[in-house]
């Protein structure tokens, strides 16, 4: 394109002109205000860089945790926010250890080594591997089909792919992760020695995608490993099997779960001017899995919600409630930080009013998923003119968010921050979720949305 | 993030019952089938890897730009349209010639390389290049303040940033491109020997950004050779002549530009069931800089086009007016094939209804600027909860595309396809617009959005 021409949004003008209320021409200066500091001297992204490029993946009880921990409690009191501190969670501790290993082995013999990775909180294989036949499955449901003696002694391949016509790609993902989640303790039901899960990704390429994984209440002692493989190498081995049937599949993993270790949630505020005792929360979580750096998931909601803090501060706006920036610990894997700092807010009896999670990636921000009663609801939809001007478009009610989940009970509008989805799963949980991926005005857009609905929020408050 | 659940869109059936008309309904049962099969089974993505793989970077008068009309001839008639054809027109040709080369040469005479790339229709430098003093400008204006005895024998330096706080980067780019249109025009009237550009992208990097200069009126004698910089070498340039402010910068290129010659607009057409002397024209310009492949600007444009017809027929659609699918050659260094399309249109006495272009990269889409009157602006506005379920949510008056501009006035409503517009200037004109660089999912969805307001136009008509 050459010379386009869109014109120039003169909202703050326009509405003053159209009727709007003198408040909502306040409003629509402070935002304008917040969007302008984000994108002309934000913070967010050299913060990400750091996490990203000199921390790396952040899986709960590493040393990049801790190191990330550190970071941002450092760069947090730099802000000179009231009150900066860590809070203390146990986490559990699983580690992938040696890469994994995984091979095709004909009937005749020739191996074609493939990538996989093991799913979060899968158990090793033995020390040698495991090399068995496969059943290839679309889901769950096919098990009690098959029956045990199509299935015992071999390998499950869990093979449903990701549905490319729903819009947004999160129902997709949501109408496939059972595969993950609890594949591999449905199908030790059966007697398989081990599963294999095509990734969650509607992107056709070669990474594998890890994430979490649950055995259930099945014992210690029939738990079996469960890896992901790209979805290339998952049509690629599909293909193969309907020429081999009898084909079998090699794979080793060296996973081990540690106990749990000492670990934080981190937290920092502005205590507020007329309300201090009223908690608005504004957070991402820490913890990362370990394949990429974490930059998207969730690094970004990380800065971003560092950065609605900063924002307040740089246009001088003094919020009426306390309002916090919390960085949650073992989203991925436990979900202690979440937990932990719901508990400690009842046991304090902190009154929290309002919680916002950014947890779908850095992209260009489309609006706002709210979970909460129709009186609050019809607040935030009467601001919906206010982000017009910055192409904020989608208020729905809606989940929120895992982090804040937990405060449900104790709170009266939870939020969760939705960014442009198409690009998410692409990346997600694979080591191509790296900072080059994240573009930087994109990321700025995002924390200049979110501070702007805690703001919105904290000027009127919930009801 | 973990586990989301945005709730299903149960939009067919929603809107049965909300009130909306049957024809509502049979609207949104052909828009789901669009874009289900642009999602599931789409063909422009593989079109664009040909494009940009296969062929590349597409100027005018290329070699690469008569392979691309052969290719998306052969495709469309792949199609089995009604009708395919070339239509000629004459194009200028313009070419880079050997790579650029620029140093910036210190007082004592120590060299550093910069990379910049000639503006698209420069005049070259001399044979030795040219070596020259630096005067740095933010805009045209200050030349008139300077004065020629601050300009004559220097070579002015461009360097106003595009506005980061704009949210729509088309306005930013707007607010600086004729420092690269006319800025060596107008620094020749000063004497100035030659010009350099700061590169009009918001991303901080190394790429020189192209793009179409004008030497207007100015004598050929007269006009001085002009390239851009990088966003990095534009500060790098800018501190090192806060220190030394009598700096050399020497630069030579090698462009040259030839007679006119051959090309071509590729069309194809689906003849109208109802109307077939009524035509609606969606398309986007098969010509693109040389630096890159051409893949966003404007490759996205010509596949998505081609989508929309290979759309129709794929879900059996048949159209009441005649839709044309037109590749435009000659977008960026002349606008040839838009002009001699609305020539021959109006020599033909063809009624064009209405035009879409596609030439803002192929990102998730937004929605549309529309260029019509009221009535057929209300007509529009009335589809828009077609499109929500599919977050297509800008529907304003404003500007449509290069191209399809010249049918203004033999036309009822004309349209430009608003993709999210975040990263397009990160790669705009640059060596970085590849196609590793568009997302699959986002430029389905594009076309399906494209095909969707095609659709509606054909069965309700312009008024």
């Amino acid at each position: 394109m050459k010379f386009p021409s869109i014109p120039v949004l003169l909202f703050v003008f326009s509405t003053a002109a159209s009727g709007f209320s003198q408040n909502a021409v306040q409003d629509s200066v402070m935002m304008k205000k917040l969007y302008t500091a984000a994108l002309t001297e934000g913070k967010a992204y050299e913060w990400l860089d750091y996490l990203s490029n000199e921390i790396g993946g952040r899986l709960s009880g590493s040393i990049e945790a801790e190191n990330a921990i550190k970071y941002t409690e450092t760069e947090l009191k730099e802000l000179g926010l009231d009150k900066v501190w860590l809070q203390p969670v146990m986490v559990p501790k699983w580690t992938r250890g040696f890469k994994e290993y995984a091979y095709i082995e004909s009937p005749t013999g020739e191996k074609s080594v493939t990538d996989i990775c093991a799913l979060g909180g899968s158990v090793p294989t033995p020390n040698l591997g495991i090399k068995a036949e496969l059943v290839e499955v679309k889901g769950i449901d096919e098990l009690a089909t098959l029956g045990k003696e199509k299935i015992a002694g071999k390998i499950v391949f869990y093979n449903r792919p990701m549905q490319a016509d729903l819009i947004q790609t999160f129902e997709a993902y949501g109408g496939c992760v059972d595969q993950r989640y609890s594949g591999a303790a449905e199908a030790a039901k059966f007697g398989a020695v081990g599963v294999i899960v095509r990734s969650m990704t509607l992107s056709q390429d070669d990474y594998p995608h890890t994430g979490a994984m649950s055995y259930g209440n099945i014992p210690v002692n029939q738990r079996i490993p469960a890896a992901a493989i790209s979805t290339n190498g998952a049509d690629y081995l599909s293909s193969l099997l309907k020429l081999q049937p009898n084909l079998l599949f090699y794979f080793k993993q060296n996973c081990k779960t540690f106990d749990d270790v000492q670990s934080y949630n981190v937290i920092g505020e502005i205590t507020g001017s007329t309300k201090p005792n009223e908690y608005m929360v504004v957070g991402g979580h820490l913890d990362s899995w370990d394949l990429g750096d974490g930059a998207h998931d969730d690094g970004a909601g990380c800065v971003q919600s560092m950065e609605v803090l900063r924002l307040f501060k740089k246009v001088g706006y003094k919020p009426k409630h306390t309002i916090r920036v919390v960085l949650f610990m073992n989203e991925e894997n436990g979900l202690r930080g979440g937990n932990k700092y719901a508990e400690e807010a009842k046991r304090k009896n902190e009154k929290h009013r309002f919680a916002l999670e950014s947890d779908a990636g850095g992209f260009t921000p489309r609006g706002f998923s709210l979970d909460c009663d129709e009186s609050n609801f019809r607040k935030v939809k009467s601001w919906e003119p206010l982000f017009k001007p910055y192409l904020i478009h989608y208020f729905e009610k809606g989940y929120s968010g895992a982090d804040i989940g937990p405060l449900k009970g104790n709170i009266d509008v939870l939020a969760g921050f939705l960014p442009d989805s198409q690009r998410y799963f692409d990346l997600h949980h694979a080591a191509n979720d790296t900072f080059d991926a994240v573009n930087k005005r994109e990321l700025e857009l995002g924390a200049a949305t979110m501070a702007s609905l805690v703001y919105l929020f904290d000027t009127y408050g919930t009801n």
